[in-house]
């Protein structure tokens, strides 16, 4: 951590953290082009863990916005929202890239991707997470029309736009800096280029 | 199974069924208005499983439909949709109901719920999911419109009308015919009615 108490998230990258409940965690999009695939697990019970598809049925909508609660697997909320100073883009249907999603797109040999990500960076505190939720894809821009159609778009927030997020419980969050240089979902330059958070 | 080849899945239960590499199960709506969680996991390795979030991106789609793959997440093929005779109306964005759900909607004491019901489906073959993957809810009407706004609506299937499955690697199937009489969610009567499957 710095002396201004932001931590990297270097490009291609993963990093976790505790934030204690009530703690207040400012995740940066320091360039305005990085998705974020973001997770959140209960400090003292892996198997707990935020569930984007436990979430959908309490805020009544497939995408979070401020003020929207985060639910856990457990229906107990885990994390709130508190501000949003991007336009407010951001998945939660679509999963980690991982090295097989690689393979698909052609790609030769092994790739940085989000899921081994989120190993890498629980692993710097001694944790495995013991299954990989659907992560909350922060400023990922995958509309879906009514019929369920999907595109896969460009971010649309603007450098230093930021979430602030606050722990409804002890926490660990995980984080990557989504390493996908094939599709345009880090920016239409196809450049993976990492993001900060602060603790507050 | 009785004489016809087709087993019940009893009004609130689970059931579960081994199907071989490219054979066929045929899910029946008997009713029409049972919505049926479904999971399909991998008979060699039951941390492989059919996953929603994997397929999304492969089928550019959130809701399936005939001629679809459904992936595991290692993006391998486990299922595909051979025929469908509902309107194609089912759901891959909310999570099985389980008992932390019902204590949100008012329900005093234990209420049957999709997640045990996955347990006890498998439980009657000696297995035991490792984790509860995003079901696809067959026949579930979760219309999602632009701004990613969900309602909970009906089933808009008929009586009969069923889906043909088939198996792209050795799987265990497992089903819940989901016990919500709370929501109308298995038709505006809120009774859970139970469905069939056949194996072809």
């Amino acid at each position: 951590m710095s002396h201004t108490g932001l931590t990297e998230i270097p490009a291609r990258h993963g990093k976790a953290v505790r934030l204690a409940k009530d703690g207040k965690l400012k995740l940066i999009n320091t360039h305005g082009t990085q998705v974020v695939d973001t997770w959140a697990f209960n400090a003292d019970d892996l198997h707990e863990f935020m569930s984007m598809e436990h979430t959908r049925p309490h805020i009544g909508r497939i995408f979070p916005k401020v003020r929207d609660i985060m639910y856990t697997n457990k229906r107990r909320p885990i994390l709130t929202f508190i501000e949003d100073t991007s336009p407010g883009i951001h998945d939660t249907v679509i999963a980690a890239c991982d090295r097989y999603r690689y393979k698909f797109l052609n790609y030769e040999g092994y790739h940085d991707n989000c899921t081994d990500n989120l190993f890498a960076g629980m692993a710097e505190l001694g944790l495995t997470p013991p299954e990989v939720p659907q992560p909350l894809n922060m400023w990922m821009n995958i509309p879906v029309d009514k019929d369920g159609n999907i595109q896969w778009l460009a971010p649309v927030s603007k450098p230093g736009d930021y979430v602030l997020l606050r722990a409804e419980m002890d926490v660990v969050m995980a984080f990557s800096a989504c390493p996908q240089d094939i599709l345009p979902i880090n920016g239409v330059a196809c450049k993976p280029v990492g993001a900060q958070f602060q603790v507050i």
